[in-house]
């Protein structure tokens, strides 16, 4: 059972406890949100002020080289694979999420050039379906999307299939793929295995080339604190290096960006996932958010993710109200990632009562409150407060707009 | 004739000279390399403290709505459009310059689907020609490029052409293309007319609207200031919103980005041309050094960057040692932007001469030494300071690795 005595001894316990002293936290808040935007690593604000005030002030053009700002997608690269079971030269950080996954698609396809089909989960963030539409729409051809949910992929994994390009953790359930399996299947249908760590990286291990994935992506504005847009993470198994092409062919990716040569030629290695110039500042600072990831224990991240998206659930429901609130995430813990959902008719109006009670969550149609858990900076008491105002909320029926002063924060 | 008294007078009487100001520029440097990236406005430290401590730090991920984050592609597109003749609604703030060509070359091409060629010049900035073959070998289907040099354009571009797709002014050597008469050449063809501003924008008038253009990139790093990587400018006709689509099609671009729509809708206006989200902190910034560029008249730009390279051709070949330089730049002033190109046997150990000297340029080979002048901070006294330092360096001889310390800067 969830009181403030127990709680108050696990977050005594909690290995990562120290961990909360190295961002900003608004005071009266309990910020419930990283899974969509990280909390600020209080030294980011010194890599601002270096890179700005430094490196391009005094440094100017020097420093794509002093500073290393030309090496910055490559080394920021090396560091953020230790945190997803890759090797050095296999990840890079560069642009967005949605255009890493346009690159690793294209490249995936070429693998099978006579297959036509994707399968993705009709489920998924809309972006990343958005993004395959419009890769599949431009290469015409008979090329097209598959949906299956989880339970169907089985199914839908067939020898037709070029790719299968999926969420490790769901965005709206939290719910877990079984990285490994799926990917065993796609392999032995004999295609391609993409995955998307947008949610995934940083709040549990991550294990790609144990799982054998061919092509990957994911956010570090989430769980790595990267900072609002900081640039994406794509990752391509060394075995394709050479092999398939990313089709946005800017000087970054060529074999001799500083040759001049008139025509493309692929870097052989994971630099010809880059394209152009990359925005330095933003690039820059996303390096302390992966910087304390790294300092971390991934295995006590992933059971604190579970311990608090446990305690979460089980305070929640315990304040007697659980059938006016329907669990979407997972019951079982190791199902789930480091987010719980509730659907609740009232849903939207809820998360702005919380809102204006100081809890930031999110809201996704239809009616899903999400909450998700930064294992570096939720401490176990953040939960048990969150639980209590919420269970408040839920008694008084107080989340019309008239009951309170409407702020507008959820995005 | 060039010499310290009527130099004086110049800046004296420059209406831009307060605007030096306004930038940090590093104590014993004449930075001459803004054409590759621009200097540091004082109030981008006031900005990247603002983004960061402020709106990231206490705003958290409600800053996307409060902070304006969601929309500063388009709020600052919108003033972007005032400095190259476009209107509202016409300008974004995206992604680097090469994937922007790239969404806007694959958008005008579905304007003539019949059509098979796209004309460039083969001297252009390199990756531009990377990210056109990149696409066009994705499209496959006969689709090819055709290279033509300046004075070659008239012959190439036939109704075999579906884009003419140009950088209006030339990275090597400075010399502007006549945007008006080649859009116009380009549309009696029946071909789109694609223009790269890289490095016009912030330097001269550009009249997109009124000459016609269909698309166009620029970049935001070079002479508006931007910072390291700021996010680069994309335009799109209003007449062609709507009527062709790129093809990285993320949730930015997408109608109703917060619906979560199972399939993309295109935005029918110039969101379209978004994908995902941007690196917010180099995004913000660059605002600062596109009010700062607002602010000016590009008039008064124009005048003193043709009197700057001007004065600085003088200066350089007054030193009577011309025969040894080649002038690489149009002698026109009214043909050229605001750099000038001088080709040297030794240009690369010369240029490394002059950064020991502190005077900040770039080298692109064969033996080309480029020097960029802002008019918004570069003074009439850089000019004749740098002349007269190149002029000692080629009077001595003393370019060779033996004649000075070695420092690594040149990029």
């Amino acid at each position: 059972m969830i009181n403030s005595d127990n709680i108050e001894q696990l977050d005594r316990q909690d290995p990562l406890a120290t961990y909360r002293n190295d961002f900003h936290l608004p005071s009266g808040l309990v910020y419930l949100n990283g899974n969509s935007l990280g909390a600020m690593p209080l030294k980011a604000v010194v890599r601002a002020r270096q890179v700005v005030e430094k490196e391009w002030a005094e440094g100017l053009i020097g420093s794509m080289n002093t500073a290393g700002w030309f090496d910055l997608p490559v080394s920021l690269g090396n560091k953020i694979a230790n945190l997803v079971g890759a090797d050095p030269g296999e990840v890079v950080l560069t642009d967005s999420t949605g255009i890493d996954l346009y690159k690793v698609l294209s490249a995936a396809l070429q693998l099978k050039p006579q297959r036509r089909v994707v399968v993705m989960e009709g489920s998924n963030f809309p972006t990343n379906n958005y993004m395959v539409e419009g890769l599949l729409e431009q290469l015409g051809d008979g090329y097209g999307i598959r949906y299956a949910e989880a339970g169907e992929l089985v199914q839908a994994i067939d020898d037709d299939v070029a790719a299968v390009c999926l969420t490790h953790v769901h965005y709206k359930t939290g719910g877990i793929l079984d990285m490994a399996r799926i990917t065993a299947l796609a392999h032995a249908a004999g295609a391609a295995a993409v995955w998307d760590l947008c949610h995934s990286v940083g709040t549990m291990p991550v294990e790609l080339n144990t799982c054998g994935v061919d092509f990957a992506v994911g956010c570090t504005y989430k769980y790595l604190n990267g900072g609002p847009g900081s640039p994406a993470m794509l990752f391509a198994a060394k075995r394709h290096h050479g092999r398939c092409r990313q089709p946005l062919t800017g000087w970054f990716g060529h074999a001799a960006p500083f040759d001049f040569d008139p025509h493309y030629h692929p870097a052989p290695d994971i630099r010809q996932m880059l394209s152009g110039t990359q925005p330095i500042v933003s690039l820059s600072i996303a390096e302390i958010g992966i910087d304390l990831m790294l300092s971390a224990n991934l295995g006590y991240i992933r059971d604190k993710a579970m311990k608090l998206t446990s305690l979460f659930i089980e305070g929640v429901e315990a304040l007697g109200r659980g059938n006016e609130l329907v669990l979407v995430s997972p019951r079982i813990a190791e199902h789930r990632g480091s987010q719980v959902s509730f659907q609740h008719d009232n849903g939207y109006a809820i998360v702005r009562a919380l809102h204006d009670r100081g809890v930031i969550c999110d809201y996704r149609e239809p009616g899903i409150m999400r909450f998700g858990f930064a294992p570096l900076y939720n401490s176990y008491a953040d939960i048990l407060h969150a639980a209590e105002i919420l269970g408040e909320i839920l008694k008084s029926g107080c989340w019309a707009d008239t009951c309170y002063q409407y702020r507008e924060t959820v995005t």
